[in-house]
């Protein structure tokens, strides 16, 4: 039993990440390779081959029991297929049979937010808890839903879209075609794209406090992300601080919606926004404690996710591990 | 088996009801009483034994198998206490343990809203579907969530507040100390009083359009509910097709929001303000559908719940019927 291993797989559209673990989630060995979609489904699968035979090598004969892989959008993890991966140009991708053939090993498949969140689950931030909201907030949010111990999937195995829920009906239009959801009001690109507009007005430091985020851009604040703005505002750039200020509180808005329907044991906020600690934290609890229910918001923590870039890959391995065990 | 039967109570703030029903929810008894709360805790727990004992006695000895009860506000269905119940001035009555020992039956407690969604999901307009998303419509807005066949009750057993959920965080201000939650934008209450507001501005019939709501008022706003304002818009009252159009708009939004979480395979919307039809429906679906993913609404049933009053008895007699089933 404890020479059981398993193997997870993140594919991404610009990296393929992989890992090998035993039931415990260390990771034995890990790999990775650039995805280079651009040369074709053939190729990206051949490398994902690659990468599960290197991996296999690093475990003895037999040991591995399993392969789990996630991708984005939304997958159908009933049947196994990447019905559209929008960042790979893939759709109607039978992976996981392509995955049983070649290595004759059982796989399952899962998009990466609920990776994510299931990996956060078993190993990592909400590591004994049964009722979660885990949001990634980046370049885009997304999220992955626990109920009672399972991932939430729905009809179309696309439930946990939080990114796109709309807390701001007239407000600015994102690329999904709504108005006003948190992505386009909160996400990295959200926080960007509000810094540059706001330098753009007072990119010349006029009122005296934009000079720290415009030299940061290296006078080109098309370069500009919200890592920039972060670390401005950490230094106390007060268009900096403004920008967080108005994003975090619509993040926090929407996690007091999530608690008030999901009634969470806990949140999990990953992605590398959530990098920026305490400053995103702060007023997003603070925010979310305003719309949220005095006895549902009680004691309950929203802590940064602890694995990291692993999170998909790690869940992957609970989910081939959680599989195989509920099969045998 | 066939002769088993059930026991549903709904405990209200103004009435109580029962029915005695069998496995398949059709019911062959009923009663109601009044609530009448003033009188005390004790004198309504007794007017709840009351109630039972009239239905058991048109059943066969032994043929009930036990007792659901729901109320308003949360319970604890783990304990069988109700926590709190604002409409009652109830707090930490174990209403389970005095039903079990009365009556020597198991007995099961839920809140209304949930107990509503179970019902439409075992004997009404969701039966058969799995991922079920109800919400009443009526003073205020509630709803019960239905994930692969179970409802979720979250850390606190409180879960479903789809009410208030924020979509305008500068809006008005909802008794529950919330800006812009759909409670204060979309419910009874919410289309009152914004008709009322306007009425006010425009009572006389200056532009030709408030009269007939005024008229159904008998010359006193006050009086305005709901109920007027869907009326005069089926006789095509602008004013009152106004307030109905904006209200069921951020109902709508509200609802895509809670397609993208959760991709039910159904949504049922109950209560009062749902008997309006598709002067309802129409919009709310429109604006949902603009809303919620294209793949997620795709096919998605909006429809109008089946039990009506009757969706928190039968919900409880489903209940009672699963809990002991699962425990035989």
């Amino acid at each position: 039993m404890s020479s059981e291993k398993y193997i997870g797989i993140d594919l991404g559209g610009t990296k393929i990440a992989g890992i090998l673990a035993d039931a415990g989630g260390a990771v034995l060995a890990k790999e990775k390779v650039l995805t280079r979609k651009e040369e074709g489904r053939e190729k990206v699968i051949a490398r994902i081959f690659a990468l599960v035979r290197t991996l296999l090598a690093a475990a003895e004969e037999g040991e591995v029991k399993g392969i789990g892989i996630c991708s984005p959008g939304p997958p159908n993890p009933k049947t196994g297929v990447i019905i559209e991966a929008p960042n790979l140009q893939w759709k109607d991708v039978p992976i996981i049979t392509l995955l049983e053939k070649e290595f004759n090993l059982p796989a399952v498949l899962e998009n990466d937010a609920n990776a994510a969140a299931y990996g956060e689950y078993v190993y990592g931030a909400a590591k004994g808890r049964k009722d979660i909201i885990y949001l990634t907030v980046s370049t885009g949010i997304g999220g992955g839903i626990i109920v009672n111990g399972e991932l939430v999937y729905g009809r179309d195995f696309s439930a946990g879209e939080a990114g796109h829920m709309v807390i701001l009906p007239d407000g600015p239009l994102c690329s999904c075609g709504r108005r006003g959801c948190i992505e386009i009001l909160a996400s990295g690109s959200a926080i960007a794209r509000e810094a540059k507009a706001l330098l753009a007005k007072d990119s010349k430091g006029v009122s005296g406090h934009a000079d720290l985020l415009w030299e940061m851009t290296g006078g080109d604040p098309e370069k500009l992300t919200a890592k920039e703005v972060g670390a401005a505002a950490a230094q106390g750039d007060r268009l900096a601080l403004s920008v967080l200020e108005k994003a975090f509180r619509y993040l926090g808005i929407a996690l007091g919606n999530l608690v008030n329907l999901l009634n969470p044991e806990i949140i999990v906020i990953g992605g590398g926004v959530a990098k920026m600690g305490p400053m995103l934290f702060q007023p997003v609890i603070q925010a979310m404690e305003l719309s949220a229910f005095a006895h549902m918001r009680r004691d309950l923590p929203v802590v940064p996710a602890l694995l990291g870039g692993e999170a998909g890959t790690k869940g992957m391995v609970a989910l081939v591990r959680r599989k195989i065990r509920s099969v045998v």
